[in-house]
């Protein structure tokens, strides 16, 4: 299946104590592969945010850890779809350490929009949907 | 089954343009309810990292989000033992949100032992085995 | 002079690869030190936030390192007064860290109101100026 | 005089609830540009960190906010030397935001060598300073 794909490179505040990349910080990675894509797509996320009443948070978060990084290490973020529904969509992603040459982490996130005024999960954007749906169906 | 718990209040730099925590950032509140516990077992953790040759990295972690937080919300982290094998730990975590009266977020942490020169998990230390099963099965 | 004080507990994931808190976290305790002093005054932060048509930036941001903190160190940060015209607050911060028995560091923090339209500086609410007034004479 | 630049472009994860960069952030921004500034002089910093007996910390941090960034803007971090020392580097860091064509920050770092053993700081590496100086005075 298609991926969608950003390159990064480890950030010294990003380590810990113990020389790697703290395990809260993948999740940064995660959210810069999504949040990237929407770029990609053409999606302006911030701006629907301010104007429209949606907005996007992440309902679900998991991450398994095999292989640290530290910094300066050069790292890229797999992304691709788990699951679309009207509701929610669930991204799978991956971080491949490309100084080691070793997967680091796997994990997902799992997106939902949310109304605003109601605070209730409400069917996506249909123009949001079909143009993530066309990217990965390619 | 008992919990050990602790109590925060969210920061300001904890919460992002959406006015609501950041979805990483629980992790840091589950990392705070885990070493707290430590300390609270008397186990230093820190001098453990320096002087042994083992740390204790966390090999998955999961979060489901609930209930936002905004900034200044009083919240409570309770942590109780999921899964106790030699070499593993896996801690249930709970996020309550007492200004709102709402369950903000569940999940978990596993962590292991790793032998930082051969760089593969070990068992668990016997006495740090010891002093957890014996919090949680009172 | 009089000062307002908050104890801490250095987190782990504030620390870097260098095993000793990263320089940018001193920030976050000045900023925690500032805010819940804010709630110490009964000054709602939040609410004026999102109910005036004011917010409160930092203008300008100094620290200076002397003596590093580590994971769990126990650390005080202690906030006077330094200067507070019309449309401008300057707080000192110290970093002291118990456990070692240094202070960690010095520095300083300027806030003011803008008035969110307009984008500019405008004076800071009258009743908030008392009330740290009132208190840094004491 | 020559400076060195690098392009980021603001994280989410970066803003706080007033919807900007969140002030402590910025000091990442710099760090970024001089660890990058390290990379491109082909000194390799993570090593040196752990096969010397030295580390390299900050010292000093200052940051004047101008103009706020908000999620998504193109940023240019520009770094110079102000001072070059037996001990100590200076380098004043500049931010400017593209996409709102302001120069959203104005600060600088002082960064010195310490010797690991002694915690005193020491003369930085000659072949450290000899490319730095090389560079600048281009």
């Amino acid at each position: 299946m298609r991926e969608f794909k950003i390159k990064l490179k480890v950030a010294w505040h990003e380590t810990d104590a113990a020389n790697v990349v703290h395990f809260s910080n993948y999740f940064k990675y995660f959210e810069r592969a999504e949040l990237d894509f929407y770029d990609y797509l053409g999606f302006n996320y911030a701006k629907t945010l301010k104007n429209s009443n949606l907005w996007f948070p992440r309902v679900e978060a998991h991450c398994r850890y095999l292989s640290p990084c530290e910094f300066n290490d050069d790292i890229e973020v797999m992304m691709s779809l788990a699951e679309l529904k009207e509701k929610s969509i669930k991204y799978n992603m991956k971080v491949f350490n490309v100084t080691t040459q070793k997967v680091s982490a796997e994990g997902y996130i799992t997106v939902v929009a949310v109304d605003k005024k109601i605070g209730r999960a409400v069917p996506l954007p249909a123009d949001f949907v079909q143009a993530i749906s066309k990217y990965f169906s390619q």
